[in-house]
């Protein structure tokens, strides 16, 4: 901190009498609001609301610079609500704002409301979806990273987070992220009003404890009576004036304040005021809306200094140019598609969990630097930002690390499907096919995963060229994406000008007599290929798939494919048999008839060895595929 | 910390010069061997050996207390090497002990062998998995909570964890349990070799950062030089004294250390020394294997103060006791069941992340709070510490959330299948049947996260009777066990005195002429009843089979039931198409003929609204099934 940030200290001058008033009348009726709303709908969090009514009072009529009509303009701060279950309260304010109407915010959680009992991007003045906690600080410092570093735009982030949220990691490993690259448009308020869902949080009302801890993860960090609007508008001005890390306002609060008989108390979470109480505490908190001051406080409008964006119809700056037969890694063309769509969009993002050399995405770092963010071994946060960064369309991002470690994500990710963020996710070294690292590298449940997000796209490309051309795919595929990687070398099996879509699957050969159709991805292509050759000196032959749009799936050619080799389906997947390749392909023939599918996958727990002994071990390999084949006709 | 602290900080005395040559000797000799193993396996990571050899010669020759053939006894203190990827150094250390060969040690990362390239319990000295990073703390604090609460043993838990892991969330949700629970039974060592994978990490050497961290956190935190065996003696001995928190030894050390070449420079990850420098390195390090001693350190045996415990065959303490037609949760029927187990059994152990009031582990709290534990709003560390007081079978535990919360800690669920984990998982709120909540509290994707787990059980019981009946069944099963539960009440449908077993689905009702057999799981099978009374109006008649076991799965069974119904199948679940229940049947019956199979699940993300307007508008309720039901005859 700079000494002029001391004296900045001394020389801070609260609001005025009357807007200090008004901002407290305000926090009351945002109180009064979220008890009527959430009486309407019988449910909801009331008492979250209220701890933090005025943290977003001071937010939304003193500190925040935003407009109220175009909530989502690129110029506007952003505000993220990771206490999501107190959105009641942040409904309210935008009731407040005069944006909503009391009548939208009485539809609280009902069918066909936008206004849900956890905000969502439905909602126009929302950019991502919250109520898994410890999340919102991770979609805040995407932002905010964006922000600083490539809108270079005034624009300031503010996350609200719930003190019992502070024990997920996930907070933590955004904390690091924030300070280490200076993200002083960040304000993170802590309300913290000691209890929990089913007790006291760990810490109570210890914020000194909260200090200490966002101070050794490098924040200026500020202790404040979180019910002082005094106090909250002097910690913002002071956060302000920090121009090297981001600031921590760590707000002492109470749980249900001002709420006749709930105040600090426990055994009111997620309650609606019961109906016998409801009279005397809305009484009780029309008595503290006390007359009004005369002025009206009004939002400040921001500078509008981000810059346009276009992110659509982005394309390779050139075309794959590989040679058939060549064996190369998939996650190699996955650094380099990156790299060419870097070179036609200047949007485009990359984000690695200290995992670049595996995955490739190294080759981004030297080509566009300022482009690449290294996030550290800590994929929550990895994931959130991308996300955050994601938000009103002002990049395209990607993000890598083996496939095993998105599982250490799978909550986010699912929250991002709830964001409607177009985010994309790329997982290398899926798996047995690693080899010697051993199980615990081996991604054999990802396409299980990203298969169950709703919406998703699910691509596995086979060889370099469609490994290419699935990126430049999914830059431009709105929902979750997900590219699967693969650590080996895998021959090129497609021309360069091979054209690929997301839900159409690739017939690589075909004729007639064949007698079964084989359906692979990634590593078991190049197997089923192998297996061909075997067949074929017993004048056996085999109509081979390359499914690669594992989601959304291409019924229709596997239907005629199969239906000329008499119904016999094999599919053979580097994964295990649950949700995998062979799964999708069956809950796809579910309602026809006349198919029967054998499945080759990963069956039990793997273990280190050589990748072609664990292919052949695990049944996956060419002499597996040529022997299921045999046994089926 | 004591004033009696700071005195015997004064009084210590260092280990004899003998001692201290032979550590080192040791250390370097842990070096050599880890050089060699992976030079043979061509592969692993020497280099993170090489930084916290000292540390492993002091902790296995002078610190830790264990029986050096039985590894495992429970006596013997716990070690976790959350650096799973130093293992060479690790399996080195034990062929130290005589434990192992140097012909086992030459196996590594070989098929066949059980030293692979991350440790699994496949080895007699390893007690859980690592190679996923930042898990290993979560598992101690679990080791070190069941030794000091319920073993109340003298053995003390160990944790090696890399510097770069310091970056993941989930080592600071065990910090902050642990200082809660003053596990001062527990020490944990940073090997804070400053390079990551692809780069430096993001404190490097910044060792006064990382104890500002562990100290806000509330550890004892003493930094040393990790190569001085005299500095890490302190530290050991200072950590024994501290009876009022665990503590944090960081210890500042060069990755590479003594590798002529290697030593503190950036590059060498995760590869085997290179032919060329073999034989230099190796000749460098043989030099400081200076001349024996004339003595040889052997490990101090345990104090045998660890009872016995026998979980074997564990029973409710008496059987479901419910009316017919009654509506009850199945969560409610998840906290009784406990209760009776744990009346029978002082080992059964229940985990819960603030949400025991809701998947009512709070009953379990009520008769029994010293077999309970508060894990916070930190599932990471939930699931972590779960299965680090499974291992060495000191326990029955049992962890419990909302099932949508469990994707937050997937990697370790993961993770956990790797380590032969016993755990046992209940996720209550499953599905778009909670209502009014939202998507973010909706599992919609649990079934498909467990069902991908190799040898996992997943259990989704549709009323209470089965709920007790499945808590019962896998107390008693190996392997990962998922319990899905409903917020919603649901109508008994079984007798109290009903069988149910692992694998085997319950036909409820089937009769001659039966059209459709309609497969359903929880609050469907509700909805698949009332269907069945509206299409009996209308003369039509249905087999339902509550599928209870989804993994295994009762292929029997279905077919047979099916078989009896033209092959038609109509499979209704609360939850995505994608590796749920209809996935489930569509995958076991995908190598048969004969069978058609209608999937009714959500498609697409739900929203807040009342439970039943939520099955009505996405088509999974009983109206819902009739119309399928008819469309299908």
């Amino acid at each position: 901190m700079s000494n002029n940030y001391a004296e900045e200290n001394d020389r801070y001058h609260a609001p005025d009498n009357s807007t200090m008033h008004e901002l407290n009348n305000i926090a009351n009726r945002i109180r009064i609001k979220s008890i009527l709303s959430t009486c309407e709908s019988k449910s909801g969090h009331p008492t979250s609301a209220s701890s933090c009514a005025e943290i977003l009072s001071v937010l939304f009529f003193k500190e925040m610079k935003y407009k109220v009509d175009v909530p989502r303009d690129p110029a506007s701060d952003r505000f993220v609500m990771s206490k999501g279950h107190g959105c009641p309260g942040l409904y309210a304010a935008w009731v407040e704002t005069g944006h909503m109407s009391m009548e939208q915010l009485m539809t609280l959680r009902k069918l066909g409301s936008v206004y849900e009992g956890h905000p969502t991007p439905k909602i126009d003045f929302i950019d991502v979806a919250t109520g898994s906690l410890g999340q919102g600080l991770n979609l805040a410092v995407g932002m905010a990273y964006i922000g600083k570093y490539f809108d270079k735009a005034s624009y300031r982030v503010f996350c609200l987070m719930g003190d019992g949220e502070m024990a997920e990691g996930s907070v933590w490993e955004a904390m690091a992220f924030a300070s280490y690259y200076k993200l002083n448009n960040t304000v993170a308020i802590i309300d913290v009003n000691r209890l929990g869902q089913s007790e006291p949080t760990s810490l109570g009302h210890d914020t000194d404890t909260y200090k200490r801890r966002a101070e050794a993860f490098g924040w200026n960090t500020i202790v404040v009576d979180g019910h002082s609007v005094n106090d909250l508008c002097k910690a913002f001005h002071l956060a302000k004036l920090c121009t090297d890390r981001p600031t921590c306002i760590v707000a002492k609060t109470m749980k249900g304040k001002n709420m006749l008989g709930q105040e600090n108390l426990h055994g009111f979470h997620g309650k609606a005021v019961a109906a016998a109480s409801k009279d005397e505490i809305l009484a009780e908190l029309e008595k503290l809306v006390s007359e009004p001051s005369g002025i009206k406080l009004v939002p400040a409008k921001p500078i509008d200094d981000a810059p346009a964006v276009n992110i659509s119809n982005i394309t390779l700056s050139s075309p794959p140019n590989y040679t058939k037969g060549q064996k190369m890694a998939t996650r190699q063309a996955y650094g380099l598609a990156l790299v060419k769509l870097g070179r036609n969009c200047d949007r485009i993002y990359s984000l690695d969990g200290d995992m670049k050399n595996s995955t490739f995405s190294q080759d981004y770092k030297k080509e566009f630097p300022d482009r690449f963010i290294e996030c550290f071994i800590a994929e929550q946060n990895m994931v959130g930002a991308a996300i955050g960064m994601a938000t009103r369309d002002r990049g395209v991002v990607f993000c890598s690390t083996f496939a095993a470690f998105l599982a250490r994500a799978y909550d986010h990710i699912r929250m991002g499907a709830v964001s409607q963020t177009n985010c994309n996710f790329f997982g290398s070294h899926c798996g047995i096919s690693i080899g010697a690292d051993g199980p615990s590298q081996m991604a054999l449940e990802d396409i299980a995963m990203f298969r169950a997000i709703p919406g998703s796209t699910v691509l596995y490309p086979s060889d370099v060229v469609s490994m290419e051309k699935a990126v430049e795919l999914v830059a431009n595929t709105k929902g979750i994406c997900f590219i699967r990687g693969t650590r080996a070398t895998t021959p090129v099996v497609f021309d360069n000008d091979a054209t690929f879509a997301v839900g159409r699957a690739n017939v690589l050969q075909q004729k007639k007599g064949d007698v079964v159709t084989v359906i692979a991805g990634g590593v078991t292509l190049g197997e089923a290929l192998k297996a061909s050759t075997l067949l074929e000196a017993e004048n056996i032959s085999i109509t081979i798939i390359d499914l690669f749009s594992l989601k959304p799936i291409d019924k229709d050619t596997i239907m005629s494919a199969a239906s000329a080799t008499g119904g016999r389906i094999l599919t053979v997947e580097d994964h295990y048999p649950e949700g995998g390749l062979g799964s999708a392909v069956a809950e796809a023939l579910a309602d026809e008839t006349g198919f029967k599918q054998v499945q080759l996958a990963v069956r039990g727990m793997p273990y280190s060895a050589e990748p072609a002994e664990l292919l052949a071990a695990f049944k996956i390999d060419s002499s597996a595929i040529a022997a299921a084949v045999k046994k089926m006709i």
